[in-house]
């Protein structure tokens, strides 16, 4: 129960950008220089108290999620905390289903994204109103106290594979260096980007499987660059590398596609994962109808926030296919986290075929960034959804005006 | 061949947006409030040459697509029509797959639309430079002039059915003075708004089969009111009046949900429709795939213009499904119009089944509005992909600063 209404006055949003397109970090076969950036959303209130909370974007065009947060933040000020959470579906409708904005989307593209940073910033609002210190925090949110098995969360952590070694971009020396780091620091799960050139992938495939040795885990990611038999031939040709998937092997609006593609991979004991661009819970409702994904890839600002992705979690679990979140970007892993924690503490209960992907950047710029320990995402301690940036990245990122991008532009 | 290079110089955008909530007109059981709007383009080139185009919005939001349509424009300004043309393919993927925008979609939602806009203005300017006259000048473009058969299109035009007599908020006297009055103007289909509360629909449809008689057309539109089984339930109710389809009768991504729609309703000879809100060419082909509908809605502004229409088109004759476009709101029916030609012309050759939407409604503010005559489309004349609105209209119009809106805020 809330001891304060916490009425919201207004809401801001601002520009994040990250030049990593100039280092090649985040590069795949669709997206060659990302510059990973954020919608970043302030949720105030007369209290005093803040949420924050963002939507991920690649570079240009955030200024267009910037925009369309501005047209819905004229439907949450005004609203409490306290009368959005006591029916929190209602509010979630009210931001979807706005009978004249609903024709942008519904629910997909740009319009969904703002509605993701909008309650995204709504969830940390609340959180934080609860005072809780503890991982429990966004559990307790959700209402589900009764099977929290925090010990070996506590202890442990949550598994987790690393995509930092083999983005696209990437010299076959620097690849080497990474993924022999990586060892050392414990990693067993390793991603490789594929997909532009099928001779360098079977090199860059080789070359990884030989430095992690045959027992552990190698998935391979395609960034939706073929069509479906395309797909199915090349993955076939890497099939002597053992992968465990093959992450977004195409478009992702194509459903029966990625039936086909699981269907054909099967007998490899290859597996289909998708997600990051799944716009909505009615397609991942489909791809779980079709048998068109053996992973279900969610992500913490594509879907509608904490609720939609809460959705997703119960459906999967109905479906029996493991939850493996996108990560990585700006801020992803620090959200995901509680997702994943949510699932296997009050959805999934098993650790079985499911991992979360970790990518080492810009965590610094959190004032909660995530613990990575042996490769497992540690349990949050910090109360919110830790979306929080620090106010000095922001402001050296803001996109044109901040340091960074007023350097760029000089050089 | 093109006779000059008409290099692109600018392009300028503006929120233009019509009061047609006031009246109820376009209300239906999910938009009950629409304000028909467009973000409306205008594409300058150093020939003085400019083309016109325009995506349709229902109001609030228009502003996020314009702000899409500025980003999308950097892509635009300094090719010349000439290279564009001569790769059209390459120049859609440009617009639809740019490395860091496509994440806002991929060609989905807010950027789809700002896509289509832009590309309705270039299509609109390679038929002015063109120079055609004639129903040819849309069909020249396309190089597609062997099966002309302007004949019977000259003289009877394109079939047409009616939206405009039962708009979901209009009162049963409004409803039957307006069929009164289109039964007079030589209307023979008609369509009807429901799937807000089951007696309303009932007394509606009854009221309307009466005044039209057992032989003449009528259609239902639900606008995604309903889940799987709601839908096959309530229209089962309405079977009595004998609709030829239920259009949009869940949420516009459940292509699976669609095929068991259309196989419940199948014995009652009841056909699903939808399109309207389809995002994109990809979701196109699985309807067909799944025999999810009946009947393909294509709308000139949610898919990628012309280009992507056309694909449609013949993925509809591959499937032998009948097209049957959406139009109404502002300018869609000028669009809709030459898309509908060329699928007779050079696609389908057949009527059978075949009809575009037609709603009476803004029609006066472009500068070649469609002629309806006996309820039929008839060929439009003037060069160009009737885009072009008056220039008096659109500052009239233009959001918040045009007079209409100005005066809207002071009553």
């Amino acid at each position: 129960m809330l001891k304060m209404v916490h009425k919201i006055t207004h809401v801001t949003v601002r520009d994040v950008r990250f030049p990593t397109s100039l280092e090649q970090h985040g590069s795949d076969a669709m997206h060659t220089d990302p510059d990973y950036s954020t919608a970043y959303v302030v949720v105030h209130t007369d209290s005093g108290l803040q949420g924050f909370g963002f939507t991920f974007t690649l570079g240009k065009g955030t200024e267009i999620v910037v925009c369309a947060v501005r047209a819905l933040a004229g439907l949450v000020v005004g609203k409490s905390l306290q009368e959005i959470v006591s029916d929190f579906r209602g509010f979630y409708r009210l931001l979807s289903s706005d009978g004249q904005m609903r024709w942008l989307g519904p629910e997909k593209g740009v319009i969904h994204l703002a509605t993701a940073a909008v309650l995204n910033a709504v969830w940390d609002l609340w959180a934080r109103a609860e005072e809780h210190t503890s991982p429990r925090v966004f559990i307790t949110c959700a209402d589900c106290f009764f099977c929290l098995t925090e010990d070996q969360m506590l202890k442990e952590g949550y598994p987790a594979y690393t995509t930092s070694c083999a983005w696209i971009g990437y010299s076959d020396e620097q690849l080497k260096q990474l993924c022999t780091d990586a060892l050392k620091s414990g990693w067993t799960k390793f991603k490789v980007k594929v997909g532009a050139d099928l001779e360098d992938d079977t090199r860059r495939c080789r070359l990884i499987r030989q430095m992690i040795g045959p027992d552990k885990t190698l998935m391979i990611d395609a960034n939706q660059r073929w069509d479906v038999s395309e797909a199915i031939g090349w993955v076939s040709s890497l099939a002597e590398f053992k992968p465990l998937w093959i992450e977004e092997p195409t478009c992702p609006d194509d459903i029966l596609g990625h039936a086909a593609i699981s269907k054909a991979l099967a007998p490899l004991g290859i597996g289909v994962a998708t997600g990051e661009q799944c716009q909505n819970r009615v397609m991942f409702k489909q791809f779980l109808q079709a048998s068109a994904l053996q992973f279900v890839q969610i992500d913490s600002c594509r879907l509608g926030s904490v609720n939609e992705n809460l959705a997703v979690l119960l459906m999967a679990h109905k479906f029996k296919v493991p939850v493996c979140p996108h990560a990585g970007g700006v801020g992803l892993c620090e959200l995901v986290q509680h997702l994943i924690l949510f699932d296997y503490i009050c959805v999934s209960g098993s650790l079985s075929n499911r991992m979360c992907e970790y990518v080492d950047h810009l965590h610094e710029h959190f004032t909660s960034p995530v613990v990575i320990h042996d490769a497992h995402y540690m349990p949050p301690k910090d109360p919110g959804y830790s979306c929080e940036m620090l106010e000095s990245s922001v402001k050296k990122h803001q996109y044109p005006e901040g340091d960074v991008w007023k350097q760029h532009k000089n050089n």
